[in-house]
């Protein structure tokens, strides 16, 4: 269970005095704040908003946080930890780059669809943080983007991906179709995460892998 | 050029006493205020912040709009029908289906290119118009996915496309691989617009036309 910003309780005495344990009213904190962002954006949320929906006083916020920003920072920082745990498990499996690369896909697609309002405030809100905190949250650049890249560039040194393909734009274009997937899927429509998962690895290996079929021939690069 | 929310000038007298003529005034009015809502979000943006930029008196703005939602309404619609223009243009021209959707792919990716600031705000605010506007801004539901979809599913029919392939799961696919470029793409970066369609419509149209060579089989649906 993620802890409030690295810090100890401001106020030890108010903890005794909590109906519910610290961390699940941490936890209820960070759920209310990523639903609220998502539904009103960050700027158009205010502590007291917060405060509201979860009975609390506002005041009593701070005793977990020193400030809103804290709160987003917290938000992106678990969602985006929990999808690179995802990832890097599934890329660390055995198997070749491609059945690997599939997994990875496959993984990215249940946690986006299991995580959509998370994800969404993720990705709107990630450029309101500042570049600073951002860069805690995230730790190295394009770490995400990496693993793809990793997996496709080990794929083609094997033969099983084209030699004409750019590993960094085939990631690009793999992360863009799997994250896509919060702008447009349904829990309990027509497709479950797992059947979106493996239709669009089945897409964008295909689209590595293999020469196309028909249009205009591929650019020299 | 576009024109200020359907309505006539509310006061005749102004227009006579501003500097620049009023088309002018009006694209420069949409452009700052597509800059503010990607910078500082709709809900952080003030018509303030908005005359500030733009060296006007915040009263003058209503000469164009009653309302900042006016604003954003006129931002979403002329990005979305632009590039609508694009789309169905290049889906319309001759080619069997695969190649016009090479072309529709490109061409969306060029505009996308073009048209970052005003992509992301599209993509970020469109759920904050109320549903009645958004349906007014972009008219049928889905008319973006359908292009691709289309296109899609002449080819199926023609042979060209796998009969495997789901084409409405392709089509949000090839949509999300080609509109992540807005949060990628550089200008002056390592890859031209050009290149970045040509490249993505490859992978793209690789990923519907053939068979995976590795990884585990497809599901069975």
């Amino acid at each position: 269970m993620p802890k409030p910003a690295g810090r100890g309780p401001r106020n030890p005495t108010a903890e005794r005095t909590e109906r519910k344990p610290r961390e699940e009213r941490w936890a209820e904190l960070l759920q209310v704040a990523t639903d609220l962002f998502y539904e009103k954006g960050y700027d158009g949320t205010s502590l007291q908003d917060i405060a509201t929906r979860l009975g609390m006083l506002k005041g009593s916020i701070y005793y977990y946080i020193e400030s809103k920003e804290d709160l987003l920072f917290e938000v992106v920082k678990t969602v985006y930890e929990d999808g690179m745990a995802v990832i890097r498990a599934r890329s660390a499996e055995a198997g070749d780059p491609l059945t690997r690369l599939r997994n990875v896909i496959a993984g990215h697609v249940e946690h986006t669809c299991r995580n959509l309002v998370a994800t969404a405030v993720f990705l709107h809100e990630l450029d309101t943080l500042p570049p600073q905190r951002r860069r805690e949250a995230l730790g190295t650049d394009h770490a995400y983007q990496g693993v793809f890249r990793g997996l496709i560039e080990q794929a083609q040194a094997e033969g099983l991906v084209r030699s004409d393909v750019d590993p960094r734009l085939a990631a690009l274009s793999i992360l863009g179709s799997t994250n896509w997937v919060y702008r447009w899927y349904q829990p309990g429509g027509q497709m479950t995460p797992t059947e979106i998962g493996a239709g669009l690895a089945d897409i964008a290996i295909g689209g590595i892998t293999a020469h196309a079929a028909s249009g205009r021939p591929a650019p020299q690069t």
